[in-house]
C-alpha cells in the first residue's frame, strides 16, 4: 500500500490548498514520528526543536536514558512502516525480576502467553531513527537550536529563540501541533492567555526519581538477568533496573524527598548512600561500585501528571503527546501513549472532515478517556511496584492470572495485558475491565471465595462471573453519576 | 466558657511572642470569619480586602446574591458564639421544590427528619454581620480597597495596591492567611513563583451560570412558595431559585456556553430568551418580566473547581476556603466548606503544636481529604438536580430514604444527610459512605431485589447490608491502589 499519498490528496482536496503547512514544536519522540508520518501523508512539515540535534551532539536526549517498548508503541511503528528497524533496538524483558531484602530473586512473567513481553529501547536511538526516516522526504524540515517562547494561537503563529544567534523570530503556519513534552510553552500560553475555559492540572507525587547505572561486566556482559525489568520493591520506595545494549543497566532510585528514614533530602554524603543501599539493596549495591559517584553526579527530578482540556484552539492549534498529557512512569506506557496519540490522530485524518477545528474535536473527544485512564494507571502501579509484589495475596493473583492466561490464552487477560499487549482496547477499557477483575480476585481470595487448587476453568467462570456483576454494578450507579 | 483567652495564652506561650500577628487577605466571608475567630483569641489580625466596605457601598459582594447555610456552617457561627444572630437572618428551605415542563410542582423534602432543613441567606448580610463582629474586637483591623498584588511567602510579605490613591505598599507579618476566593494572589503566586512542587488543578463545567430574578409580588410577598429550593431541570440545563428576605428570589440559570438548540452563545436576543423559557421554563416565565432585561444586563460567569497542595509554605503563608479548594455551587456546600475550614483550623490551633509549620501541615493533613471530597460530590450532585430528580428508579430511592430517616431516625442517613446535616462527621466518610448507599440502593431497585411494599425494618436491614458489603469490598480493592 502506498500509504504517502492515497488518504492526503482525499483529506487536502477537501480542505483545498489552503490548510497544508503544519508547524510541529519539539522533535523528540512524538513530534519526530508526527513528523514523519505527516510527511508520508504529503504536508509541508517543519519541526522546531530547542535541543542541537542529538544524532550530532552528545547530549541527554530527555529525562530517561530507556524506555519500555510495547505493543501500542509498535502498532505506532508498523503505520509508519518502520516496525523492523525499530525491533533490531529493542532488548525483550519477559517479566518482573523481583528482589528480596536478602537478594533473591523471583521471575515474575508479564504474561502467562509467550509472546507477550515488553522491550526496554534507548531512547537517544530511537529518536534518532525517527529523525532520519522524517527527513527522508523532502516535505519535511527539522530546524535544531530553536526554543519556542509562546504561541499566539489566534493568529497561529510561534515565537522562536535561535539558542546560538539569540535571535527572535516568528513563523506562522495553517495548523500548529505542540509535541513540546510536559513542560510545553504552547500549554503555558493556552493556561496564561486566559481567552478560553482552559481546564488544566498538574499534580506532583510526593517521590522523585534519580537515574544511576550498572556498568557492564568486563567481558562486556550483563551483571545480572539481561530480559527482565529488575524491581527492588521496599514499600515506600524502589530501585528499578533495565537493560542497555551495551551491557548496562540503567537504574531508576524513586525515593519520598522529605519522608522516611532515608530521603532525597538527608541522602548528603556518600556515606549516608552506601549504607541506605547496604540496607535496603544489598545485591544491586555489589554490582554498583559508581553509586556514590553516579548519585551525587546524577540531578534529582520530581515526578508529574499533566492533565488539560481543550487540547485545541479552534482549528488553529494542538496539543499532542507529554505536552497534553504527562504521566508518571510507573505502566512504561509514556512514550506508548504518546505514539498511539499519532496512530489516533491518522485515524481521524482518515474520517473526511472538513476543516481542522473539526478534525482536532474529534481527536480530542475520542483520545481524552484514555490518556486521562492511562495517567489514574499509572499512579496505581507505582504502588503495585513497590510494595504489592511483595504481597501474598497479590502474588497469589498473579499466579492465577498467568495460570488462566496460560490455559485459556483467548478467554483472559490481565489488567496489565490489557494496557499492555492489547493495542486494539483503549486505555479506558482497559483499566475498567482490568480493575474490575482485579477488585473481584482479590476480594474472592481475601474472602476465601476462590480456591486455588479447584480446576482453572471454574475459577475462570468464578472470576468471569464476578467481574461481569462489578461492572454491571458500576454502570448502573455511574448512570445515576453523569 | 471564655473563648476569647483561654487557649491564646498556652498557644501563644508556646509559640513565644515572635508569632502574633496575622495578615489575612480578603474579608470575604471566610475572611471576616477566620479574622472574627483570630480576634478572639488574642492575635493581633490585619485584614486587607480589595473591594470597598460593603457596609457602607452598595456593590455586588461577590459571584452569588444568596447562599445555602446548613449544619457545618451553623457548627462555626455556633464556634464563634453568633448563631442566633445568623438565624436571624435565614429563611428555611424544607426541600426541592421541582416544577416540570407543565409547571406541575412535587416537594421532594431534604430529609426524612423534620429538624434537618437547609436555609437562604443573603451573602451581604451575612458578610456585614461577620465584619461588624470581628470589628468588636480592638485587635482586629480591617482596610479596605487594598488589592493584593502578589506575596512574596518566603519573605512572608505581601504587595498591595491602594485602590483609590494607587500607591503600592509591602506588609509583612509573622504569618499570612489568604482567603481572597476562586482567583487567589497568593495562590497564583505559588504557581508562578515555581520555588517548590505545587499541585493545582482548574476545572471548568461546559456549562456557565446567569442570575436573574423573581421580584416580589405587589404587596411584597413570595410571588412563589418561599420555604423551597425551586429547581427546573431538564436534563442538559436547570433552573433553580432561593428565597430572599424582601420576598425576591434569586433565581440562577445553569446552561451550557456552546452545545444544545439553546445556549449561552446563541441566546442572543430578547425573542430567543423569551422563547426558551416559554419552552422549557413556562410557569417560571409567568413570574419573571423582567426576564429579558435581567438577561443582558447580569453577565454570565463559568462554573469552576480548583484544588491544589501543598496549602501552606513552611510556616510563612496558608491557603484557605475558596482559595484552597473552590467548588462548583450544586451542593450548596462552598460557604459551609469555607466556615468549616475555620472550624477545623481553630482544633488545630488547640492541639498544642509547637511551631506554624506543624500547624499548617496538620491542618491540610486532616483537612484536605474533606474538601477535595465535597468538590467532587459537589459535580455528582450538578448531574443529579438537572437530571436525575426527574428519574424514576432515582425518585423510588429517595421516598425509601425519606421514610427510613423518618421511621429510623437513628439508624439511617442518606448521602445528602451526611453531607449536610451531619457536622460531626467528614466530608470524605460522608462521600464513600453514601455513594456506597446509593449504589446499593440503585442496584437493588434496577434489580429488583428491594420490593417497596416489603416492611421498612426489612428493606433497612438490606440496604445496610449491602452498603456493608460494597464499602468492604471496596476497602479489600483499595489496599491494592495506595
Amino acid at each position: 500500500m502506498n500509504v504517502t499519498n492515497k488518504k492526503v490528496r482525499s483529506f487536502g482536496d477537501d480542505l483545498g490548498e489552503v490548510k497544508q503547512n503544519v508547524l510541529v514544536i519539539g522533535a523528540g519522540l512524538c513530534g519526530s514520528l508526527l513528523a514523519l508520518r505527516l510527511g508520508q501523508r504529503g504536508y509541508n512539515v517543519s519541526v522546531y526543536e530547542m535541543r542541537p540535534d542529538l544524532r550530532k551532539v552528545e547530549i541527554s536526549a530527555g529525562r530517561s536514558i530507556n524506555l519500555a517498548l510495547s505493543d501500542r508503541g509498535f502498532k505506532a511503528m508498523r503505520l509508519a512502516g518502520i516496525e523492523d528497524k525499530v525491533k533490531a533496538l529493542c532488548i525483550p524483558m519477559n517479566g518482573r525480576m523481583l528482589h528480596d531484602m536478602e537478594g533473591n530473586t523471583i521471575l515474575a512473567p508479564y504474561s502467562g502467553r509467550e509472546h507477550e513481553y515488553i522491550n526496554s529501547i534507548s531512547r537517544g536511538q530511537l529518536n534518532a531513527l525517527l529523525l532520519d526516516e522524517a527527513e527522508k522526504h523532502e516535505n519535511v524540515k527539522i530546524h535544531f537550536n530553536k526554543k519556542c517562547k509562546s504561541v499566539d494561537f489566534e493568529k497561529t503563529t510561534v515565537s522562536f529563540e535561535d539558542y546560538k544567534t539569540k535571535d527572535e523570530f516568528i513563523e506562522d503556519a495553517d495548523i500548529i501541533i505542540a509535541t513540546d513534552g510536559a513542560g510545553s510553552a504552547m500549554r503555558q500560553s493556552y493556561f496564561l492567555g486566559k481567552k478560553f475555559l482552559f481546564s488544566f492540572s498538574q499534580d506532583w507525587l510526593t517521590h522523585g526519581y534519580k537515574e544511576l547505572s550498572i556498568l557492564p561486566a568486563e567481558n562486556g556482559g550483563y551483571k545480572t538477568y539481561k530480559n527482565a525489568l529488575h524491581i527492588w520493591g521496599r514499600d515506600s520506595f524502589m530501585l528499578i533496573a533495565l537493560p542497555n545494549m551495551d551491557g548496562s543497566f540503567t537504574v531508576t532510585l524513586f525515593l519520598s524527598y522529605e519522608e522516611g528514614e532515608y530521603n532525597f533530602n538527608n541522602l548528603t554524603s556518600q556515606e549516608k548512600v552506601v549504607e541506605f543501599f547496604q540496607k535496603y539493596f544489598k545485591d544491586a549495591l555489589q554490582l554498583m561500585p559508581n553509586l556514590a559517584e553516579d548519585f551525587f553526579t546524577n540531578p534529582t527530578a520530581p515526578l508529574g501528571t499533566v492533565k488539560c482540556s481543550p487540547w485545541h484552539y479552534k482549528g488553529n492549534t494542538l496539543l499532542m503527546g507529554d505536552a497534553a498529557h504527562a504521566i508518571v512512569p510507573f505502566y512504561g506506557q509514556g512514550m506508548n501513549a504518546s505514539f498511539e496519540d499519532v496512530v489516533e490522530f491518522d485515524k481521524v485524518l482518515d474520517a473526511g472532515h472538513q476543516d481542522w477545528e473539526s478534525v482536532f474535536k474529534a481527536y480530542e473527544k475520542n483520545r481524552k478517556k484514555d490518556t486521562d485512564a492511562i495517567a489514574d494507571l499509572a499512579i496505581d502501579n507505582f504502588h503495585e511496584m513497590k510494595g504489592h509484589v511483595n504481597n501474598v495475596i497479590f502474588r497469589e493473583k498473579r499466579n492465577l492470572e498467568m495460570s488462566l492466561e496460560k490455559q485459556f490464552p483467548k478467554d483472559y487477560s490481565s489488567k496489565y495485558s490489557l494496557v499492555t499487549f492489547n493495542e486494539d482496547i483503549g486505555y479506558r477499557e482497559a483499566m475498567l475491565r482490568g480493575r474490575a477483575q482485579d477488585k473481584a480476585i482479590l476480594n474472592m481470595l481475601t474472602d476465601k471465595e476462590l480456591d486455588l487448587n479447584d480446576d482453572l476453568k471454574t475459577n475462570l467462570e468464578k472470576v468471569k462471573t464476578a467481574t461481569e456483576e462489578i461492572l454491571d454494578d458500576d454502570r448502573v450507579a455511574k448512570n445515576f453519576k453523569h
